[in-house]
């Protein structure tokens, strides 16, 4: 766990702070940022409810955690996750955006997503809910712009900006999940990785 | 102005409506939906608060006819925009709805997005609200699948479904105005239009 900047509690053990946090993702599926409180997140896990609040203090103390929580893991996974090419991998990278890990049920994965978009309208009136998330969007687009930056040195993608162009894949995933979740259109996801496949991917290809 | 559907109020006369209409959309830039009142309006125009209730009712009413009124307006212009090919079609229909109107101050155009961003958020609640933006949404994908449509059969664009890359433009217009308002990214409109410039269009033309 990387400490956010300014927290002044006691660091948990990696065992009773991944169970915290998976607890605090749990509750936001089932009862999203407005229904939650720090008594539904202890019912979550075995631990107390006076612990919770030790080790995070407020709800948003966990809401915070959580999110950091689930970046790291998000990075961790596509990290590890052996690719042949820059191309498999910028496209594995943004499938995994776009449909939630392969081993989480889906209907899990949108009301997380559900969840998520609720905390962004939170997160106008919250500074700090407002920068955790800004720094994980950046995490996440850095990770494109990697993939990218290995592959115009690799020699299959072009010249480009690899920075900007990871801000448009962020901004593909960003409107799928939100026309997803705000206007209930399932097949957004699907339209997003047809026009990553269709523009921008023969876009970023060296001439064959 | 199209009646719209459930519609049971007189109809204003055309330069009444007009006067209404334009006056609606002023106290939506300076006061956004939440701050609206038929009071607040009405100050906005010559005419008077009873007049304004009598041909539209509540608040909604007027936002309802205000929502469709500067869609006809945008489809309007578009239309008798006159320009010389496809390409440039659509490039001039996705500027317009990056950056609004050439004669709209760019503060203007921004803090009305505001006021829309807002009342989207009211639509997840409000089933009249809903529908109206999703009447407007489908109207401008139109415009844009007619834009692709004449291009293919001008030669100009490969054989694609016009429809889907209409939304694929709608989604990255969406996501552009989204991220200026919410996450005040003031890139993000030139963002949009360079990943237009860079991929779609590319990815639409045919072999030269």
């Amino acid at each position: 766990m990387t400490t956010s900047p300014g927290r002044d509690r006691p660091e948990p053990p990696a065992d009773t702070h991944e169970e915290l946090m998976e607890a605090g993702y749990e509750a936001l599926v089932e009862h999203g940022y407005a229904g939650l409180s720090m008594r539904k997140i202890a019912e979550h896990s075995e631990k107390s409810h006076s612990l919770l609040q030790h080790y995070y203090g407020t709800k948003d103390g966990v809401v915070l955690a959580v999110l950091e929580y689930l970046i790291d893991g998000y990075l961790a996974d596509v990290q590890t996750a052996s690719v042949e090419s820059p191309v498999e991998q910028l496209r594995s990278d943004l499938e995994r955006s776009l449909f939630g890990p392969s081993d989480e049920a889906s209907e899990r994965f949108w009301a997380f997503q559900t969840a998520l978009f609720e905390l962004r309208l939170e997160a106008r009136e919250n500074d700090a809910i407002r920068e955790q998330f800004a720094r994980g969007e950046a995490r996440v687009a850095d990770r494109f712009a990697e993939s990218v930056r290995d592959g115009v040195a690799a020699g299959a993608f072009r010249e480009v900006d690899p920075e900007r162009v990871a801000l448009v894949l962020r901004d593909i995933v960003d409107t799928a999940r939100l026309r997803r979740v705000v206007m209930d259109e399932r097949e957004a996801p699907e339209r997003a990785l047809w026009a990553f496949e269709t523009f921008v991917l023969p876009g970023l290809r060296t001439e064959a």
